[in-house]
């Protein structure tokens, strides 16, 4: 079990929140968002991000985000019809990677019912590897989401 | 190619929407919101409505909805990060089943991109077959979508 | 409720079978396969034969394959951990369009649980628009699996 | 970036392998599949192994597995129609809780393209609340997979 969360429980800790309506298939077996789902709310809060704020072309740019690991920390479950509220913060902006921290909160609620990260390495779409560093519009749309967080080491 | 709607074009013709954003991925290879997810889309913005105006308990209720067809025509693509506009009305409203006409507009247009229908029938969660009439809570909530639609026959 | 069922319900009518484990997400709140769900089966029995058989080249390729509609009837339910056998046919080819049917079987089942058909038309990567015949290697592979069923007019 | 993988590479090192065909759907924009996706490869082959060999009913038994945490690092991309070899293990053992190491392959290689942990709590369905210990069955199906695994404390 989990001693320590993977990212802020607050919400308050959160610079930039996207609402996310569950739909009816997130729901599994047991009437709860099945776990898998979740991830596809952090990839949704993220690419968001990036293709509004920082210019992420998905279909013709020269870079694309790849992703060596992600995390997920289940502490309260969701049901169809909520919506949720994901928090996007940045604990780690390196040269050419970037470690997002995601808090999902339940409508209204102060403490997150899930939370985890998620890195991005940003590469060459045709070479599949790292840049000199992260296209300029990415970083700047970044670096406001920046917070002090003793777990992205 | 067919010729004929299966459910109208018309944003005006529908009496309720609900607005569901795209998640990251909805997208196929081709960049587009894959085929298959449309129908998620269908199922959300219907058990929403039952659930929020109709009192469906989906979890402990004694009456599931169960589905014997669904349909969609596709005519214009989204891709994520849209926000769709799902629009909702009923073609045939039966003793214990019901036609969805369903329509799937970018955001602020006057025409579907997507429409199809969605038929649900209200069964016994326990023998599987259908009551006497559906549950007058659910048949209240379907009322008011009824519209004039030919092809529901 | 249909009358006519919109592929043919006897597995011996199918020319090809691709075996579809379910997935543990599949299952819905009510513990059988998502109707949703049910469409990912038909786009992978397709282009799981356009890939094999035809040369259908997904990623570089210059046509691409586009949905103008699909339709399915649920006659049984489907729960994971089924293996499913899905049939794939074809009811209609035309000179830049095909109707595929499909039928999902519970393993060694002679009656179809589900049937449906699906409609491509092949289109060029870049206008998005027909050319003037599908590639031959795509008619080629679809050839063998042309049946004659009254309802693809 | 991790230093250190989250389960055993090489694919000596697990006692069960189900192979999990892609599916069309599983494929994101970039032609690879989704980040998420793999995470429905993690809880099928769990399921599927509780269900076959441990008797887990998921629709009426008194048990449920929850999942606290995930986890998965990737190293190599899948694409549709490839077909996946999961790999599972268990790295711990505990009186009501265990933690799943998976390992995903392409057909035939011997190093993992993703691995990632998985933890399940055996609770009960009514009170959500862990047992004294979990049910015998599903102990005695999970005690064949445990392997010897550093970072599973």
């Amino acid at each position: 079990m989990p001693q320590k969360p993977a990212a802020p429980l607050s919400r308050s800790t959160y610079p930039h929140f996207l609402r996310i309506p569950t739909r009816w298939m997130d729901n599994d077996v047991y009437g709860h968002v099945n776990n898998v789902v979740y991830y596809s709310y952090f990839d949704t809060v993220i690419n968001d991000w990036l293709i509004h704020q920082g210019g992420l072309d998905i279909r013709g740019g020269d870079t694309i985000g790849i992703t060596p690991e992600t995390y997920c920390q289940f502490r309260a479950s969701f049901s169809f019809p909520d919506i949720i509220e994901a928090g996007l913060a940045v604990g780690r902006l390196g040269r050419s990677s970037v470690t997002y921290l995601i808090g999902l909160f339940k409508e209204g609620e102060a403490e997150a019912a899930a939370v985890g990260h998620f890195v991005h390495v940003f590469v060459d779409r045709r070479t599949m590897r790292p840049g000199e560093a992260m296209p300029p519009g990415i970083r700047a749309c970044l670096e406001p989401l920046v917070i002090d967080w003793p777990g992205s080491a």
